[in-house]
């Protein structure tokens, strides 16, 4: 009998599950459409008859200590995932009270930047470290505060929102309403911003120049990037200076140990490595200088969502 | 036989100390110069005298739990005092280490401004909180980050350094060599500071013209508002809109139940706070909005140091 957890990565498009033991393996996987079901219910129905079908076919006896789920919104203490913009079921989702219909065993939700770290804490780069951040970029910015060892839930479940701290006062409109958050500007879609920008203030030659905004991704500047594309080379520049010198500040809060950067835009490598190492050195308070790391995430890239929310109640049975 | 503590607040010209029971009461205190001494040795001479001193003229049998000692630039984990400006021993001095040649029991050292935060969850207004940020509004701005009931230190103690968090970009030169850092804004300097940058922006009769900047105090213009002085008004509700501006992205970091503003500045009551408050509360992302408060210390004025430096020996003993 050996002990295992359900990870489940619940997407905007899929949502994959896993069946993880303490070291990581994955015993078994799946996957259902996330965008299919306009009801929570049916949802859910679909998902945990996927999930016992992945159980029944299992060859060794498992011992199933729980379930951790990554969800966009999700708020840990209530259980809840709260007015997600890309699922369709609105409103406040009272998730886990649902889920417990089909399944009696622990569960744990949280949103997806925090599900990373727990990973990267149980898995990954961050096994020694207890103070450590972790910033997942994809279409925003999301990010996961590890410190004394615990992420940082805050009193009401919504701690570790980075990404709509201020970058620049009064800078670009955010999607929460406000204006000059960091993800407007350090993410996939703030990529093909400043792409967008650089061009209107200094405009010159591009492989990109005849691509419109609505077809823009972060990809595409990336890959002009590494063939030597002068504009979207600096829109990496820019980019990572500005990440740099904002995680600066950052570091002031919690002083981790390391900041790992995940998430598609992560891919870039260098590209976006090399700017925000630099301006993140040049921008730190001296007592911080030389001691804390910009590092990539060391969850293996196809399973990073499972194995962070499989990873949720390991973390919950440690402590 | 009591439990006490023994909290030695250690600042630039005051070594204040006293003898405090679980309840917060101290029954018995002293005070010897700092800056008299060139020499630390000396410095802990003196100190553990006065000390025994207090000891012996005690009516109740007492049994001492440990030392706290809040101190500027205090690291935690070290028990180091290192490069602090405003003493006169320089370089990193082993305070603890050298200081229990006498005394036998355990010691704990941290910055004045973790000390605080410690003796407002201890003591003061965040006994019932687990998440809450102090600021301590002095000549600079110092902060102590509490979150799941523990301060936090970071990986090598220097967490919780919201005074050097970036205000404005490039903006005003800071002691730490950088530009633009919070208290170069929200301090009592800072409020100097600002008081004469807007009667360089708009010349006005005020009844602190006369006076030059070197004699200058935050509380001369906190007096001048109080009366009514139009450009002291204003120094307060620009200081108070630029602290809630960058409050609201404090939070969201460690998602905070509450901030309190402690410290000189923060006397000067609604001119600071309703400013505050308001430009608070206009920033917040839309989920921390009207859940957050903003208070005054609960810890009696005359006393924060002694009680937050003694609260240090209860909390670790608590946890």
């Amino acid at each position: 009998m050996i002990d295992v957890v359900i990870g489940i990565d619940l997407g905007g498009t899929f949502t994959k599950f896993g069946l993880i033991t303490r070291s990581g393996e994955t015993l078994a996987s799946g996957s259902i459409p996330t965008d299919r079901f306009d009801k929570v219910e049916e949802y859910q129905d679909d998902l945990a008859g996927a999930i016992r079908e992945m159980m029944q076919n299992l060859v060794p006896d498992v011992h199933l200590l729980g379930m951790g789920i990554g969800a966009p919104n999700a708020n840990y203490y209530k259980g809840t995932i709260e007015y997600a913009a890309n699922l369709k079921w609105k409103g406040v989702v009272p998730f886990v009270d649902m889920f417990r219909r089909f399944f009696d065993v622990p569960m744990v939700i949280t949103n997806d930047a925090n599900a990373a770290a727990i990973g990267e804490m149980v898995y990954g780069g961050a096994r020694d470290m207890m103070d450590f951040i972790v910033i997942t970029l994809g279409t925003g910015l999301g990010s996961g505060i590890v410190s004394n060892g615990k992420l940082v839930y805050g009193h009401d479940g919504f701690a570790g929102e980075i990404g709509h701290t201020c970058a620049v006062r009064n800078g670009r409109q955010c999607g929460c309403s406000r204006k000059g958050c960091l993800e407007t500007y350090v993410s996939a879609s703030g990529i093909c911003r400043t792409f967008f920008e650089l061009m209107a203030g200094e405009p010159q030659p591009s492989m990109l120049s005849n691509v419109g905004y609505d077809s823009l991704t972060s990809q595409m500047v990336a890959e002009a990037a590494q063939k030597g594309d002068a504009l979207a080379l600096k829109t990496f520049e820019v980019t990572g200076s500005m990440l740099g010198a904002h995680l600066s500040d950052s570091v002031a809060y919690t002083s981790p140990e390391a900041i790992f950067l995940c998430g598609g835009v992560a891919k870039a490598g260098n590209l976006i490595f090399e700017p925000t190492r630099r301006s993140f050195e040049n921008h730190l308070l001296n007592i911080y200088k030389g001691n804390i790391q910009i590092l990539p995430s060391g969850l293996p890239d196809s399973n990073v969502g499972v194995l962070g929310a499989g990873a949720l109640i390991w973390a919950e049975s440690i402590t």
